[in-house]
């Protein structure tokens, strides 16, 4: 059976989270956290469930959700959207994207991406008929040469991909990023896909500048985020898609043929999280910091490189001095024989890349974060 | 903004509902029951959400589900597959349809359609790159011409989807069909995607003639299904698809792309559910069969025709003798003067159809029926 993705096999995440628990190892790979949904969220999921709310939502939500979407939204960008029309609930912010790459794309058209990327975007677009053209980023700082953005360019590129915070490097976008991205779109008419995903999680008094921030940019943009990082419960696959209405209409024709619509008592049980502790939103920073500073701190003394983490529950190492192995061996090497399971950055970039870096997910207990430190120290 | 679906607007069942919301109207419209979703299900959601079971499943699905699957389909199929390989589980039947699709479908392919069908292959087709080619089947039986449909088969046909037991009409293929389509797509070296998911209701003894009964068919077939009908828990949007090897691999590397994973608290639960209470499947026949013969009765002294229903929870009435009407006017009418909401069976159809039948969901109380019945007793 001839695959129309033939260079794309079981995503990395998939397996190395197998070979943690083959190896037994400290699971530091796939992003996902080692704490429990807060109380309130799993009391009202398990409250809707017993009370019989077990159908079809509307296909772009429940109305409740949306509306409480807008307002956090509000409350955290100052930005007026329209629940009704312009949020939609998906199940994750894979299906979003996925979407929203659907909408945009069509057959022989590029989108700009940059590298280090999350492993669905390149996936999505050939699926839609469409070409990534791959602009890489790389250590220490993942900036964005805004220069080589614009010379690529040209009359096919439909859209741009960004992600703030962004996965893997902990990068966050600032406001002359923004402002470029901003000119350049506007400029060539093209297309903006946000994934914003850890948009809660930025570290170091730094703002999230999300693109709703922007009317001027938001109006030819797709929003993306999710609850999973927002309220530990990456299992529950909630996410939405926040846009200007006309995209918005194009995105729920799509939706509603992909997955039509999401886990119906989980979106009533979110809509009570938001209106009763909303703020938990905001004690993310504080939390996952904490966690940055333990994990960077217990590995002052290894020989490591630790790169700087603005946003997101990752922290890069740079292993040059540790090991002269790629960094998919070295990952290899890692889980089978040290006993941590990390990701090779090399796996996030289209073109082969020789930097030696590996990403750690810190969204563990402390004592895990030590544990893995204290291993990791030993190389 | 150029929409890649022109022709496409909100789903009719979203319409619909919608509408029969609005007009306060019984709303046997879209399909979905007025029943819950057993206890042992609901209580065993909630025990592994409480549990702290909310992060990303694998991918392909939690494995007791998948060997749970395996185990419903060799019981009730004769049929033995692979669990961990064959098996995926999907946020509801129509994300398995639309990566099958996607899987299958490339630019240029043409894809068989039997008319009146679900509203969601059609787009998932188009946005594949391909071409519908649809075969118009009518009241009062909806059988198929198999004669016709190799006429149909060219070189660019790719694959054929059949929906067995069917939605709208109710009918069931018959031996002499699977018999049928499995020549033909051997001779012409096709492939089949099965939409499944009423499996298990099917009336006056009637055997579901599942695609995995006939291992050479089957080699060539995605089989999806769905919990929603089976459960009565059409919100919780849990799917799946069964394929040979070589079809799974290509089916689960999409579906990573689409949606990643399912809601995994409810896969814990479904896989104690078909554990604990298996049974329950094999009892939605009785229960669905009383069901279509309490509306059907409760017509008998209509003016009504009623078309007959082998199977899922649907059945059609041709209204020629009530109204002139075409049928979305006359659905229209029903929901906003009667009361009643229906779906009108054009809307399945690529081609104009001038059929007068509307579908009505008989997943629904008694009372409910009866008191819909008595509104259409007076028309
Ligand atoms: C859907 S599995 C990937 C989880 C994740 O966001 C990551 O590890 O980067
Ligand atoms: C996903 S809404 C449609 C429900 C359904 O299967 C139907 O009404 O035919």
């Amino acid at each position: 059976f001839e695959s129309k993705l033939p260079n794309l096999g079981t995503s990395i995440f998939s397996q190395m989270t197998a070979l943690a628990n083959q190896f037994d190892a400290i699971n530091l790979s796939q992003g996902f956290p080692e704490f429990d949904a807060p109380e309130l969220l799993k009391k009202q999921l398990n409250h809707y469930v017993l009370e019989g709310v077990n159908q079809y939502s509307p296909s772009s939500g429940v109305p409740r959700l949306q509306q409480q979407i807008a307002q956090l939204v509000k409350r955290k960008y100052a930005a007026e959207i329209d629940a009704t029309q312009q949020v939609t609930v998906t199940s994750g912010a894979t299906e979003a994207l996925f979407v929203a790459i659907q909408a945009l794309v069509r057959e022989g058209d590029e989108v700009i991406v940059f590298d280090p990327a999350y492993d669905s975007y390149q996936p999505a677009i050939e699926l839609a008929g469409g070409k990534s053209v791959n602009i890489a980023l790389h250590a220490p700082d993942y900036a964005i040469d805004w220069q080589a953005v614009t010379e690529a360019v040209n009359s096919k590129t439909r859209a741009i991909i960004i992600n703030t915070p962004h996965n893997p490097s902990g990068k966050t976008l600032k406001q002359h990023d923004i402002n470029a991205l901003k000119a350049l779109v506007s400029k060539h008419d093209l297309y903006v896909i946000s994934d914003e995903v850890y948009e809660h999680i930025t570290f170091d008094n730094q703002p999230h500048l999300s693109v709703l921030r922007d009317a001027e940019l938001f109006a030819r943009s797709f929003v993306i985020s999710s609850f999973g990082k927002t309220f530990h419960s990456t299992g529950w696959k909630m996410g939405y898609c926040i846009a200007p209405v006309a995209l918005a209409v194009e995105f729920r024709k799509i939706h509603q043929y992909v997955t039509f619509s999401s886990f119906t008592p989980a979106q009533h049980a979110l809509a009570d999280m938001l209106e009763q502790q909303g703020e938990h939103v905001d004690e993310l920073r504080e939390f996952y910091q904490q966690k940055r500073d333990v994990l960077s701190n217990a590995l002052k003394e290894s020989r490591f490189t630790i790169l700087p983490s603005e946003g997101t529950y990752f922290l890069l190492l740079d292993y040059s001095n540790v090991s002269d192995l790629n960094d998919v061996e070295f990952c290899q090497w890692l889980v089978e024989q040290a006993g941590v399971a990390a990701i090779p950055l090399s796996v996030f970039y289209q073109q082969p890349s020789n930097d030696k870096v590996i990403r750690l997910c810190f969204a563990k207990h402390d004592a895990t974060l030590l544990q893995a430190a204290e291993i990791l120290c030993q190389l």
